[in-house]
């Protein structure tokens, strides 16, 4: 099958990673939990893929790298774990039932109010953003890069617009990985990533925060460390991260980040700009991505809803992309695409044009 | 390394385990996220394993189990996620910081108000945990075995003795794997779980509940279902499972069910017995287990703190045992050993006689 739905999880993780969970699988100690020679090495091990996380995103060191089940729960500790009553909150039009389910949950409590910042020809403005912050905005969630479009926003003119009190949330679920993201840089607060799409690990989540916001803890339990306290250690990450870590999750994390590093990332770029030309040219269809998307190119055909499409597709030509709203319903709803939402290819980086071109002549037959 | 500290987490994954969670991450799809062939299929296994997960540990279908991050994430919904406003607990002396931190940081709330069960002779008596029940509590938490010593207590037994009305959970993170449990044999209605320890699976954990309970969520965000809607779906699993699951996970915990279900157990019995006989002749220690203590024996050296025997058995002899607190304050307090806490040292499955006689010629040494 030609697996072309990277963006909800990818498909085949690298060689590198694969060896790195098996190893894990093979001699496993549970990270810190115990004296012995390979506890302690694990627990280096998982202070190392924190720093490496830190380093690649900007961020404020490994005490402030927590490591979450998933990009959702990160993004819960960062909105549940972080607001006070009477909060306010300005969040997009783009963002994921992630962000916006946990807030709901919030505002319907009446802990916490919310607006939500609307597109402009399919982009987000800054100015649109900080135009909707007020006395008592607390926080600004603005993603990195959609996951049905896959457009990305300027993190950096977001925060120069903001006032400097209000704390800045990014979720890199689709963006990392694929686009550059510096806290320190774009005075990124809270930093919320998934570790199975862009980043080439197996499903893990982390978030990463600044000096200047102090999460509490949504779960509680053993850390490993003040066993003889019943409430949790006031220090991070421990204050965050009750039972057991996945072991293979972090040693996954690792590989891929140095896989990260060292890679380039343009190939991408050149897929959606190709596939925007091609698919351009076959007039059934209306394309939603912009060329530099992500590795995301969504689109609809004018006759036939996106759902069928994408099990027509994988029926018919053993291609598999992702229909409907992908989470995302606001999102849908502003770019026009209620109820049918839209058909996403979605692609990985060790994919290119020969994949694209595969798209491109199943979509011709139709 | 002989690596004799299972209970923390199992040392070496069996083969099968190994192999499926390869296949996963060679072919991975997000499972029911999209509509395409592999996303449907996996979706598939994953209820599968549900089906498992219940039909083992009888409970009460695949709509009732939910997968979570870990035993102790399982623990938190099962309390937090049940319990209301003016809910008083009865837990025990032998819970983990995974039970006692939660209930700790509701009480602190002012939430709820709990009892704890004493031992009597190192054993929880049914009857010592139905005497704490008082006209408010509305659940009982009792460990199906201590991760300190091993002990187990009677569930059902205890189940008999509590007014029908009251919610009994049991943690079965170190009892899951080595001793039987069902939920509906034994009257449990949150049973929560360990994929890493007794279960052969890399880290997953899952809570099964009965229908006298609806659990709310403590995580929010996309399911998959429902995706219009800025609230949760109100049906199971899906009210209780945000975010994308993850799939190597859930193909380790399948195998792991599928190599239980057929598999002899007493083996870890016999290890245990033989190792009270054994090092009960060294005069220097004194022993904290049981003989039927799910792989798990625990034990002290009069004139050398457990976290130095465990640091010594790992540099001069290349054996890995656990010492400290094992996160569970209040059993070391109730069984005499703080502040220096107990050497433990946990079997897997795979391992026998051989590996407890390399044990007892190291302790002879010391």
């Amino acid at each position: 099958m030609l697996y072309l739905d990277n963006a909800a999880t990818e498909g085949t993780k690298p060689a590198q990673v694969r060896a790195a969970v098996l190893a894990a699988m093979k001699v496993c100690a549970n990270p810190g939990r115990s004296g012995h020679r390979l506890s302690l090495a694990h627990a280096e091990h998982v202070l190392a893929c924190r720093q490496l996380l830190s380093d690649v995103f900007g961020g404020y060191g490994f005490e402030r790298t927590v490591f979450t089940r998933s990009c959702t729960e990160a993004l819960n500790l960062a909105i549940l774990g972080v607001l006070e009553a009477g909060d306010h909150v300005v969040c997009t039009t783009l963002e994921h039932n992630s962000v916006l389910r946990p807030l709901h949950a919030l505002a319907e409590r009446g802990v916490i109010s919310y607006d939500v910042a609307p597109l402009t020809d399919g982009k987000l403005l800054p100015e649109t953003i900080a135009s909707l912050v007020k006395e008592n905005t607390r926080l600004v969630c603005v993603t990195a890069a959609s996951n049905v479009t896959g457009v990305s926003c300027d993190l950096k003119a977001v925060r120069s617009l903001l006032p400097e009190r209000v704390l800045l949330l990014t979720d890199g679920a689709q963006g990392a990985g694929h686009i550059p993201i510096s806290m320190k840089a774009a005075g990124i607060d809270l930093l919320a990533l998934a570790g199975h799409k862009g980043l080439h690990a197996i499903q893990i989540g982390a978030l990463l925060f600044s000096e200047r916001v102090e999460p509490r803890p949504l779960i509680f339990g053993g850390t490993g460390s003040e066993s003889l306290s019943l409430g949790m250690p006031s220090f991070y990450p421990d204050r965050l991260e009750s039972g057991t870590l996945s072991y293979p999750a972090v040693c996954s994390l690792f590989e891929g980040l140095t896989i990260l590093k060292s890679a380039r990332r343009n190939g991408l770029y050149q897929i959606t700009a190709a596939l925007r030309e091609a698919v351009g040219e076959i007039p059934a269809y209306e394309i939603f991505s912009p060329p530099n998307a992500c590795g995301i190119f969504s689109f609809r055909h004018k006759g036939i809803p996106s759902e069928e499409v994408a099990s027509l597709l994988s029926d018919r030509f053993d291609i598999a992309v992702r229909g409907g709203l992908h989470c995302a319903p606001l999102a849908h709803k502003a770019l026009g695409t209620l109820p049918d939402g839209l058909v996403r290819a979605s692609f990985s980086a060790a994919q290119g044009m020969r994949e694209a071109a595969m798209l491109v002549n199943a979509l011709k037959k139709f």
